[in-house]
């Protein structure tokens, strides 16, 4: 007979991605029970109603007491005081980990405070949608995408080897990297991306020679591509922002360089320089596919009509 | 009896705007014949081998000959020789057309070659997918996206409507706007993206701290959304730049602008200005969706794998 990996989850906050773990880690019986809390009592009410945990309880010391597994799915900026908070409760032998977007600036301000005893083993699944809150989660999340685990110098091997097979468990792939590393790789493939869609989605908002119904209406020549990621939750990103400062301005000093060659270039009417980039840039893209970390279907799979059946008021009429 | 909305439509040039047009014009029996043309023999054979035209000429003019209805489906650079060369034998009463993302450079340069008696009216159907060529087009592209017409002035009112129509009948929704105004909106509903998507996946390309391997595995984190754009065809793309640079480098200098608002409030910590416009900026998204020009379903419909049935080997034995 073989028993679940965990024997009880405890999961603090309980959006996207904490609703997600609990979707997934109970559709592949890896833990005895799951207790879930989260700040809102609206959130909490509707974790109960979709029945996704076995417990919903209204503190978060409540909800680590007995865990052997406590999971932080809350915004990068709170993590430091909750852990505070639940530091005196968490059980002696638990792992401690996190869904945080950064990781320097959670070692840094949850490791203080993680009593002797308890594995704290920070991770961060590089997964999501556009959308936030306990009823976007889905226990499909993770498959496939990577999960990264920071474990801080002299964490128990035991432990981070247990939360490696949980995230494996989930469908993703795990690896393992210095929070500092860490870093400066999602400044360049999470953050960064995220700052720019910010930044031109309130661009187009703001022009006066445009206006909005227009930006709407011929968004899909590429400008409705960067409203997904910019509809991203504004707490979380905007902690993330503040978090990973030092990476994100050195990502964004090297993409404004750039920018900068690529505006000359279009002043000077130099057709070559652009036409070696964009030529350049394609190979990234067979990349990504090719190694399934985005689908082949043109246009991300967006679905589209068919036509309808013709209706020929457009007919001229023939002999 | 009905016939027909033209006799003969003259394509050239197959890419996946052409072979897409050619295939929807045929389902819904706009066009009595297809004539179509290639630059490249590869091109042209192979349009032949889809039998989406139902004659594949070898030159431009044996191509609009007799035709009346005559569309330009190749990039924005090309349009002025290609009207020079055709000019003498397009047919009384034709419709000369084009698909161009930049209209103020193709008045221009094509307009000039336009003989009396000809009715020029410029367009562009604001779709497409990542993908080029002849085998990349489907008939159901132009289906509730728009396209705009931007006749020059003294244009024929009764040649706009049937173009017009013809494009309805393709499934897009028309809109007539002047050659000034259309470049300037579409620089930055498509034409900036474009140009920010191709400059940061060429910065990721070019890091030294993190490996291109990293970029592609975590791309999942926001960077895989841009490698699309940024696959798109770098001919069309480089021409787009330079047909329409000052609105372009207008736009430029304004997200340029604003990025260093952001950049400047990440360096000064302040949380505020940041999360202001990210809450902004959600309402864009909700607009898009709202009027039909993007899907709601969360991550553009990206396909996500079923967990896999456990193989349990991350269980622990029991008692």
């Amino acid at each position: 007979m073989t028993a679940p990996l965990f024997n009880r989850m405890a999961l603090i906050g309980v959006g996207l991605i904490g609703s997600s773990i609990a979707r997934a880690a109970r559709a592949q019986g890896l833990v005895r029970s799951i207790v879930a809390t989260a700040r809102s009592v609206e959130t909490r009410a509707r974790v109960a109603e979709l029945g996704i945990a076995d417990r919903v309880v209204d503190s978060n010391l409540a909800a680590v007491e007995g865990a052997d597994l406590v999971i932080l799915c809350i915004p990068v900026g709170q993590c430091g005081a909750v852990a505070e908070e639940i530091a005196p409760r968490l059980a002696p032998g638990a792992i401690l980990s996190d869904v945080g977007s950064v990781k320097a600036a959670i070692v840094r301000d949850v490791g203080p405070h993680v009593p002797a005893g308890v594995h704290f083993v920070p991770a961060h699944p590089v997964a999501g949608t556009e959308n936030s809150g306990p009823d976007a989660g889905f226990a499909e999340l993770f498959i496939n995408r990577w999960c990264i685990l920071t474990p801080p110098e002299g964490t128990d091997p035991g432990a981070t080897d247990k939360l490696a097979t949980f995230w494996s468990a989930l469908g993703a792939n795990v690896e393992t990297m210095t929070p500092e590393h860490h870093d400066l790789v999602l400044a360049i493939t999470s953050h960064l991306p995220h700052l720019i869609a910010y930044t031109i989605v309130g661009t187009a908002d703001e022009l006066e020679q445009v206006t909005r119904s227009e930006v709407l209406k011929f968004s899909a020549g590429g400008f409705r591509d960067f409203t997904r990621i910019a509809a991203s939750d504004p707490t979380m990103w905007r902690d993330v922002f503040l978090a990973n400062k030092d990476a994100v301005l050195e990502m964004l000093g090297t993409f404004s360089e750039d920018l900068a060659t690529l505006t000359r270039a279009i002043r000077r009417g130099d057709g070559d320089t652009l036409f070696e980039l964009f030529t350049r840039t394609r190979a990234i893209r067979r990349g990504i596919v090719s190694i399934g970390q985005d689908s082949d279907t043109p246009d991300f799979g967006r679905p589209h009509e068919k036509l309808p059946p013709l209706p020929r008021p457009y007919m001229a009429d023939g002999e």
